[in-house]
């Protein structure tokens, strides 16, 4: 047990020679390095968070769709990763674009050590990234159970390069609404309400499972299979979520990316208890799967105004979003709309009461800290802000159920978009794949004939 | 593939202008920024701890309780969460208090960037947030699988409130323990053990589940249902632990965190070895079970001591609580106390070991750097260390004990503890929640009558 | 809500006292604490990864085994880390030895803050034993489903003190490879070839599992049992895989590890989607384990190259990797070898794949600036760097594969490698624990008799 300083000094040196650096680098290379440092631990909890969409889409949906539902993500994360680096980097932050769309850095190739504002272009880009994929996950919500593969392989395609990065672009890229002051600071809107919306057109077009609704119109409940994966599902996604919110200071700076993430705590919790009570409330028994929305609801909400509210603030943003996913999952059972992950409610209304409660709660103080937009209407009285963050949902909102109906509808013209009746009732683990993901578990019926 | 440099600047300077920060901070600046960074992530890596409790507690129970096991973690840590904020903070560190508990900081509202002692406060917060949300969910070990949900809701409350900050206060905070030198670094004692004794105080008062123990009093194996569950569970811990036990330094310095995570994987390690081995011995047959457990008391046992001895004592640390955790569990069993989850001997037993080992294996070099007591019997010869803290584990102990006792008996008085036997048969999925958590592997009987 | 900044300054005061570090630190101080926070949570990330083979190996077998798999993890993570404390880590990096192995260090023992090369010690040792335990965890891909517990115990041993740090000394830690300019950025071929060649010795000594072919040559499809396990493992694996590639820079400095991460999720990206698709259009179904391990396979071979190459080299290097995982499978398959967990395929072939890849995409620019090796085939037109990296697998190769079958030839004669054929077919949770590791799911057959 001796002699080891010498010693393990030598191996590091042969390790990677030219790794070595500067023994008393400047305050700037520094303070790039702490950047540098937090967004690339950010963008990979934000990366994490795939495994919670994971185990929340499976943990959601039946035995039978397991593996699909499973596999489908890697390969889809996999597909967005190369398409948001070819094509949908440059719609959202390529320089050469307008308040529109921006242009340039496809197929993006940095400089090896480029920074840029004290931040690392690759980890910037890495960054962006992993939100994109987040979206894009959102999305498959509406899809579940029932479409077929070479849908997820188109959409992955068109909304990588199309949908997410244009409203990305407005609102995080220079566009008009960051012009506006519109204020998003992670994403409610951005991230959780393109991805819902996507969601929504999926499954208007693709219509309800079999059996989710019956002739007079009533619903049935489609239980998933599995609740430790969804519980697990929301801790992961909560806990990735610190990345999202408190990375998107992109800074260490002052130490502000500690309260985003004190905000962002509140507002889980928040929405985790109101929903658990509202369901004992009105149910008479506290439903788990209304929990675990809530959590999930609190956090999508307080996603656009952790940085622009107090504390007590993310409490009641986080409480009232536990509500109203609550009422929201009620509402579009009614209306007849199949949802089976809940990401409408989860990601959509949730992300547009996050997004409108920036107009109502953010401070004089915090928003001209953070440089975008104003105070709202508690702490200022003016209700310009509102405004400004209720335009910014409706702009986004059309656009996105616009982009989204148009581009499946013409893909269900073309390939269709649902798998047959047969296929869909023998699960797609055997239609799309061949196999159940629980072989052990759901026998293969021998001699059934699943077409491809 | 051109122009790349002087694009993605203008995209990062319009994401939020007022997040660039000075170009060449302070060292100051950056030593904060350092520390943020890192008790930032720790707090992370601690509440991704709950994911593990998730998987540990749900794995080791049966298939019928296991939405509602999952479920209820995501609900207590959102109201802890609420609770801490309220007042388990003000209780264990608010400056207005004295040598018992502390006063002040309620509902906790720091200033946006208040840096204190080289940390922003909302990090600090966070951090110890988390490590009453780990206290709490190692005391449920003894409620599971029988105790109502309203329970979880009542003593979630009292024990964030009144309990946990308590101690934390007296050991952390500056109380009378903590004046008395008494070593607990990151919390075997604060954490581990009064977790695990508000177990005690909830399986004694709720008596042990139906089945568990015969007439003529001989124990029966109640095997938790998915040890693909229980094994992950540990090495998600295992992983979270690294925040628990090196992010206790609160500070990057001169790098001593690295020498406390270093002890951390010794000690970890000598308990999964240590306790395969002895279940292989003494039962000729290798239990998982205990070895999972064995893994769990190293890690207790060496969240005390892993900042005050040497490399070799943190073996021997981990390998005695991988011995005693096996022979723990046999004591429990045979006092027909019923723990299902094993919180009194993996968290109990070892919490005691690990404590104590401080005063028997602490060094004068360390216990000076930490400025905590002194060095231990083995390195000074001194009695002194080791009576401070079996003081300290008793003290402890029987507050955590009787404050739980008296409280739990109070609600066992006026609200009741545990479900009625046909609820608890049925399993807590539908008794407290009305769907099984695996619907598709335990079909809900048709016309059974379950209550609220 | 009032009083805060100086009530918590107190109570930070009190928690440890001594760990406040001087207020304005050098940059050389803080340079160390920036690569000690990275290098950290690197190693953080890469014990993760265990908890990817907890569940791919879980999820790629049957239920039978499913605790036994999980379980031997913990306990051989464990071991390992024991033993790379004990001896692994001097004979790779022990500042004695000479070209073939390292010497001294032995039971590590660094003195609390010793820092190396802007490094602590303690860190980087936790960096370097959380590789080696991947290794190991390669390995075992080829032992599942028929070894004995006590095979697990002896070669994990074995392999951690004298087969992996061989390898590493040769090529990390100053050898004679590394003085040939081998370029093995994070260890294709240190860590997943040594694995994966590990694992193919332990295959064919033990033999196929029963049933996996049949009289007449031809193979049998075993699937695993849970594909959620599996895809959410990928996506673990994926994670942490950040801390593997970009964490190997060992430094912060100008930023760099941002590049090696960046072209790290381009190669996972590009293995992913063309697995995918090369079994959609070979077999007609988009196979879900193909998807899996052609993520994991573009992974393998970028690891290697992660630093050497550019962003356009990364995506040809990961879909290279998907489609020959997807025909290396086939490939071992026809030659009889059993290979459950495709550690042959995925660790191996990609494994080559990436170290070779090298000598054909490494560019002058990046080669000097990592400081090993040079440039490779398209950028210089020179085969030399080709050759270097050809040499370094055959000679590792030939190295890992006759010493792993000598010494489990030897223990093969002394003690058997593979339980009975009736403990084989009643799964190893029983044979080798006692119970099933889904005890609710399998029922124990009644009066059967299980030899230990």
């Amino acid at each position: 047990m001796v002699k080891k300083m010498l010693i393990s000094m030598s191996a590091l040196l042969v390790l990677f020679p030219a790794m070595a650096f500067a023994e008393d680098p400047s305050g700037a290379t520094l303070n790039m390095g702490l950047n540098a440092l937090w967004v690339m631990l950010a963008a990979v909890l934000v990366l994490l968070m795939q495994g919670g969409f994971i185990l929340l889409e499976t943990g959601s949906t039946r035995m039978k769709n397991a593996g699909h539902v499973a596999g489908k993500t890697i390969f889809t994360v996999g597909l967005c990763s190369l398409i948001y680096w070819a094509f949908g980097y440059g719609i959202a932050f390529g320089g050469s674009g307008n308040d529109f769309f921006g242009w340039g850095d496809f197929f993006f190739d940095p400089a090896k050590t480029s920074v840029d504002n004290g931040l690392p272009t690759t980890i910037f880009f890495l960054f962006q990234l992993a939100f994109a994929a987040v979206s894009l996950s959102i999305a498959w919500g509406g899809f579940a159970e029932r479409a077929k593969l070479s849908v997820y392989l188109i959409f992955t395609i068109l909304f990588t390069a199309l949908i997410y990065p244009v409203v990305a672009h407005w609102i995080w890229g220079g566009g008009f609404l960051a012009q506006d002051g519109a204020q998003d600071f992670a994403g409610s809107t951005v991230v959780h309400l393109t991805g819902a919306l996507a969601a929504l057109a999926g499954t208007i077009l693709l219509k309800p499972r079999i059996g989710k609704f019956n002739k007079d119109g009533s619903a049935n409940e489609i239980l998933g299979h599995n609740q430790v994966f969804t519980a697990l599902s929301v801790l992961i996604l909560w806990v990735g979520w610190f990345g999202f919110n408190a990375g998107s200071t992109v800074a260490i700076g002052d130490g502000f990316f500690g309260f985003v993430a004190f905000n962002t705590q509140l507002g889980a919790a928040g929405g985790a208890v109101a929903a658990l009570l509202i369901s004992w409330a009105v149910l008479g028994k506290a439903d788990i799967g209304t929990t675990l929305n809530g959590a999930l609801a609190g956090l999508v909400a307080i996603t656009a105004s952790c940085a622009f509210v107090d504390p007590w603030a993310a409490v009641v943003i986080g409480l009232v979003a536990g509500v109203l996913v609550f009422y929201s999952v009620r509402f579009f059972e009614k209306m007849k709309i199949d949802d089976p992950i809940y990401a409408l409610s989860v990601h959509g209304a949730a992300g547009i009461w996050g997004t409108l409660a920036n107009g109502i709660f953010a401070t004089e103080e915090l928003a001209s800290k953070v440089g975008v937009g104003q105070g709202g209407l508690i702490d200022t009285g003016n209700w310009h802000q509102l405004w400004v963050q209720f335009e910014s949902v409706v702009i986004c909102g059309v656009f996105v159920l616009a982009a989204s109906f148009i581009l499946l509808g013409i893909m269900k013209a073309v390939m269709g978009l649902r798998v047959t009746e047969e296929q869909e009732i023998a699960g797609l683990d055997l239609s799309e794949h061949g196999n159940y993901g629980y072989p052990e578990q759901l026998k293969k019926p021998s001699g059934q004939n699943i077409q491809a």
